[in-house]
């Protein structure tokens, strides 16, 4: 017989925990039978005591246990998804879902909604008309079964993982969510559970991502790599700087555009770029070989599947995105080189103009956000134009500012260096 | 405009809250307003990072605060307590209460049940037939009030340091009770509260104790005394030893006749050592010089005191005592000196007797407990009685039995050293 008040204090002091333990704080959690308080209290033990590879392991099953977990194994074709821990700019998923299917393999995507300066996929997709983000298991299986569509963003059902999305909130409140071992499994949970056959993890590191060190980013991609792997799903990840956001806006609709120039075989290099790099590692997670997914970008096939995927969800491809009521302008009030943009302000400067939400369940603008001009290594001078933020409600233009009022560091020396953009790559047989 | 979360993750972050957090969060957790599993995490955080002289100090005044604090100041006469954090065998209040009485000093006595393997001082009085704990404020005022009594034990009321009372129940199902700073400002939050003009604490120290280690003893007493000090009351703590249980039983209506015994001028010597040691503290601590508790004890003036005190609060003094139905003696099954006889067994054995509750609320036995017929440093033979078992239900002796199998340790050799009782004396100036 167990009993939370014991379990809590074993890992207090820096005992490991049973896996008949783990099964049971969480099934009673779910069921309600350990309170909140005492999950919260666990939460926070577990901050400072860690836990293992074998206890985050039996912890994501077990989370993966409280609901229901999909499975696509009889579509006859690799099935693969993405996960990105959050970042400023960060549209990949938009032309890379429709251009991993374009390559021949299912990508079964369950996305989030946007809290506070990371945006959510979810939220972009809803700029377009008529785009809903809301399916039944079978409308998923039947959009991913389509050879000709074969990719599909959506979220989350209430029977995946519940006791991760108790779990969750609770954190959210109680000061427990930089827990590595919680943030992987509960990731790690969810994408298990979603049924992908083979999983790629882009993992941020650097002042706009939830991890500023390579050390934290490398350990939760180790981690997450390793739970992947352990439940059968290949999986691999690759730590991407997040220093300066990606690409060249930060917002809704504004993004959804920029996705559509990649699609369209244009677009900023850095996002061109990642989406090339994680398409190959989702094409040999899934073991794809011989085709390109440069080829498909060019050809138009990627931007065929995009029109599908979102016609197959009740959207408009072809509708007039929403744009913004105001935009103002900022200029350049220095002569130099742009060796600095920092993500983190871009990103609260795009929240407070109305992208993001403060809290669940707030609505967002769709037009709002941020588009800048200038990346790092560019050069300005006075009066050059830096950045257009872009709002529904203009009185929000002071504080997006003020967020933005140390973002760019120009200097006089040309000579700094741009970092690159994939810092490391970790699979099951690395480290 | 404060909030929790980031309280949270300050603290968890090592970093010092300030005075306005510290109210804050009190106040709000005490108005519902801060969430259980909020408090909870932070309480797990206090537990890994500790709280600074200045943060426990704001702590332990933000819980005084959410109730109601007594004064004692009208009654002319210097206001006297003393508290144990709790140990095996441990009924010093009984007999010290009307002694430090009969000295002069008014007693002021908020007292709590047993729980767990030590028993409560309000437990064993209630073995008094008749004898009440609770008052209302205006009853104890007035048995203080009597300098013909001028000593009462009772239970603290529901208006005494609330926010204190709901987060130890918090902190009881959540693994956070093993804090030395929330431990010291749970007990200092109702002793300040209680109005009591000077304190001395008892801390406990050894197996049957809740602090294990000197150390941890001594840092628990520090903290204590300077929180008492701080808030104008007197204090001073002796760290006592508590690895053999004191005196010769365990169990409420057992320890009352104990009690007795040590009123009427008797006792086992080392009750009647640690009751006049702590008398002589208080006495010190409350300003009264030139005179000998030990006095009290010879001349009956503590024992009319006790016959006043118990008859103030209903208790009848001349009524029998309540004994158990069944008794089960142990014997020697060795020839040799008692070396060890270990408290904590010795108090399992009389909570499983009936002498005490496994949860809050359970109802306990008058007569169960343990008496034990050889102290460390006795010389015993095969066939001597060790223990006898009193309950009103004979089917608990086995698992008794079972916890006082390894409780005795006798050795061939005579000349093993027994511990002094007193370990240590810690007040304002020391350390």
């Amino acid at each position: 017989m167990h009993d939370a008040a014991s379990i809590i204090a074993a890992k207090r002091d820096g005992r490991e925990l049973s896996g008949a333990e783990i099964d049971w704080v969480v099934d009673s959690f779910t069921r309600g039978d350990v309170a909140d308080e005492q999950m919260s209290a666990l939460a926070m033990a577990i901050y400072f005591r860690g836990l293992t590879r074998e206890e985050v392991s039996r912890w994501t099953t077990a989370m993966i246990s409280s609901g229901r977990r999909l499975d696509f194994s009889h579509l006859g074709r690799p099935t693969v998804d993405k996960h990105s821990t959050g970042g400023v700019g960060d549209k990949i998923t938009l032309p890379l879902t429709p251009l991993v299917a374009a390559c021949g393999a299912a990508v079964p995507q369950l996305s989030g909604r946007g809290l506070g300066h990371t945006g959510g996929t979810l939220d972009k997709l809803e700029s377009v008309p008529g785009w809903r983000a809301d399916l039944a298991p079978s409308e998923m299986e039947e959009v991913l079964s389509d050879p000709a569509i074969g990719a599909v963003v959506c979220a989350a059902g209430p029977d995946l993982a519940p006791a991760d999305r108790r779990l969750y909130a609770l954190r959210d409140v109680t000061g427990t969510v930089e827990s590595i071992p919680l943030i992987a499994s509960s990731i790690m949970s969810k994408k298990i559970a979603e049924g992908t056959g083979a999983l790629v993890l882009d993992v941020k590191v650097g002042s706009g991502a939830f991890m500023k060190k390579v050390d934290d980013a490398r350990e939760l991609a180790r981690t997450m790599v390793d739970l992947g792997n352990d439940a059968g799903v290949t999986t691999t990840a690759l730590l991407t700087a997040m220093d300066a956001p990606l690409g060249l806006t930060a917002g809704n609709a504004l993004e959804v555009r920029e996705a559509l120039e990649v699609l369209a075989g244009g677009g900023p290099s850095d996002v061109v770029e990642l989406t090339l790099t994680l398409a190959r590692e989702m094409l040999n997670a899934a073991g794809i070989d011989g085709i390109d997914p440069a080829d498909k970008l060019r050809d138009g096939s990627a931007m065929d599947r995009w029109r599908k995927m979102i016609g197959a969800q009740g959207g408009d491809p072809e509708a007039q995105l929403p744009r913004a009521r105001h935009t103002e302008v900022l200029l350049s009030e220095a002569d130099g080189v742009v060796s600095g943009l920092d993500a983190m302000a871009v990103g609260v400067a795009a929240w407070r103009l109305g992208a993001g939400r403060a809290r669940q369940g707030d609505s967002v603008q769709s037009g709002a956000g941020v588009e800048w001009h200038a990346k790092p290594g560019q050069t300005v001078s006075v009066g050059t134009p830096l950045v257009t933020l872009h709002t529904d409600t203009p009185e929000r233009f002071a504080s997006a500012k003020e967020a933005l009022s140390r973002a760019w560091t120009v200097s006089a020396d040309a000579s700094s260096e741009i970092a690159p953009l994939v810092i490391e790559r970790i699979d099951v047989l690395s480290g």
